[in-house]
């Protein structure tokens, strides 16, 4: 594995504002947080007379901005749901040419041509579509153990949708009747507390009815009773294991928070954010994309972007000097020699083959839980 | 410090596709996915005929939304413009009262009934004013050591806008006249490689012309010379410090990615992290809410957003039962008797005074550095 790092994966930071695929991170920090409110109040009272008076005008005018945000966030929702509409009948058609529920125009006759040589006459759709496209993903990838894709082979879709109240989303992921659960449609859901300020409430999943004996969540172990003993049948055992199926058991907040030390919460905390990795790439990346992932395209796409920019941005250096057209007339006067910038990173994005560094929550806490 | 974490500051998530506010993760995995990239074409020749008929047509379908999805972004960066143009008027409001620049309505009657009083009559504007709002922040508080405050006493506006070529972000901060440095604006960029998936490029950050003596990131420590020592000069020795203004001199990746361990590699990528929030959150939130930093009450939102919601969801179990109706028609018989979910989680949200777990990326790889 490469040790290169020249690079972050992070925001494209393309708006001010939004609510989105914002990972928050940790607020241990909380009881200070309401000491500093309370600070706060007492500095607002500590202000004279005419100082109070001027933030007073601008409480207004950030309340003027409050609504106008509010108004913004409206308006993305509604355009991030027409695109939704837009896109159904797409995931619809890809449904039936994966499951083959519609054959494809030219795919009969190649069925035709085919059969008596092979297995293919037999095959419906695209065998494997979903188990494939989750295993080209290196986050879904890293869940899948090989007992795993017996039953992900009967995975026909994945969909998600919103969820309001709470604001959320929700996964579905419709399987085939199949040997190893009952359920035909698995569900996790994501809740989050506020929208500006997104925070995960909790995370929820199927409870899977596992068929006797096909349990993928759990391993039997089978040990023969000691010489000696009275008992002579084999001891079983069952101890959980990993598996994709997990995903469907998400970890649990306890009821009571001092049941929690610092190393268990460390620990709780890095599951939690691991489980919304893998929702999260799933509604993100493979839903929309399942056919590049099913290619391995999605794959590749993510190496070009990184060696497309190579060549392009040592063309754009001077970028930089742009004014900012958006300055207070009282600035402009400050903002043209104050450009120089120690650009001592530049060289080593031209080497290829690199990594990305990762990258913490943007506008967000560290990803560390600070404990103090 | 409170342990308590019972959720997750996180995504909204309530669209489908962004490239906002992610950030990314760790990509230490490249070669292994140039290699699956590899493996997937051979899959791709490995499919029966009738099969690679299906998924060429899967392809254009995947083609169709990617167009789409081209348009959306598209139309979202639009409306994410306007927004930001509507907020112009605002900022330059908010930016003459605290300066001085205009007086509003009723503080010119306080000064003159304070004057003789106190030394109200000399101040112009809001004293502090971005001092404050970035000392009530905690992830930006926490850089501000007090040898900063004189500095940042001068902070008179902070202004972000989007950069390009290559795509990113510039923050700006715009300083009086000022005994420590000779600049009047500090300029921080940062570079994304792609939109899609974004990934940092690099930071930079104006170099500072600090007066003699002024320097804030360093620290200057005299010794007396030895005893017997032919010189008799102090020897003077200078030390990189904690100071905000580090956030003007980024870690940068060095040119050569394999003069770089593991562990070195993994203490960049914290470093870069860490400075990616900074700035983030002074986009994102200090630019935005300034006032509300200022006064404290960004800081109590934070809070109450958590008290509100733990009353809130209480009443929103049964939400869960909603049908999806973006269902294919194939599927919706399944989609009843399937949601019986394992809520053990429930319980814990209604315990008051938690703090939020950290969450690493949404769609992203997780906060650790995967080396292998």
């Amino acid at each position: 594995m490469s040790n290169d790092k020249d690079s972050m994966n992070m925001s494209d930071l393309s708006t001010a504002l939004n609510e989105e695929d914002r990972a928050g991170l940790v607020n241990a920090l909380k009881n200070k947080l309401q000491n500093l409110a309370g600070q706060h109040s007492d500095v607002l009272e500590n202000l004279t007379p005419p100082v109070r008076k001027r933030v007073e005008f601008l409480r207004e005018i950030q309340n003027q901005y409050d609504e106008m945000e509010a108004k913004f966030f409206e308006e993305r929702a509604a355009l991030e749901a027409k695109y939704q509409k837009l896109y159904q009948p797409l995931y619809t058609k890809r449904y039936e040419i994966v499951n083959g529920v519609v054959e494809v125009e030219g795919a009969a006759e190649e069925v035709k041509s085919e059969q008596g040589e092979d297995k293919s006459a037999e095959e419906k759709g695209v065998p494997d579509f979903w188990l494939i496209a989750l295993k080209n993903n290196e986050i879904t990838a890293e869940e899948i153990t090989e007992r795993d894709e017996g039953a992900l082979k009967y995975l026909k879709d994945i969909k998600w949708s919103r969820v309001e109240e709470p604001k959320g989303f929700k996964l579905e992921f419709f399987f085939d009747q199949n040997p190893y659960f009952k359920n035909t449609v698995l569900t996790k859901t994501y809740h989050m507390i506020d929208e500006d300020e997104p925070i995960l409430e909790k995370a929820l999943g199927t409870e899977i009815e596992w068929y006797p004996g096909k349990c993928l969540t759990q391993k039997i172990l089978k040990k023969k009773p000691k010489k000696g003993s009275k008992n002579t049948k084999p001891i079983t055992k069952t101890e959980d294991c990993e598996s994709f199926f997990n995903f469907f058991s998400p970890p649990q907040v306890p009821d009571d928070d001092e049941d929690l030390d610092d190393d268990m919460a460390d620990e709780l905390q890095g599951q939690m954010e691991h489980d919304y990795d893998i929702g999260s790439t799933i509604k993100e990346k493979i839903i929309s994309h399942a056919v590049s992932w099913f290619t391995g395209e999605a794959v590749e796409a993510d190496d070009l972007d990184i060696e497309d920019d190579d060549d392009e941005i040592d063309e754009d250096d001077d970028e930089e000097d742009e004014e900012d057209d958006e300055d207070d007339e009282e600035e402009d006067d400050e903002d043209d020699d104050e450009e120089e910038e120690a650009d001592q990173g530049k060289k080593s994005k031209k080497k290829a083959g690199r990594s990305q560094l990762a990258e913490g929550q943007a506008g967000e806490r560290p990803p560390e839980c600070k404990q103090q």
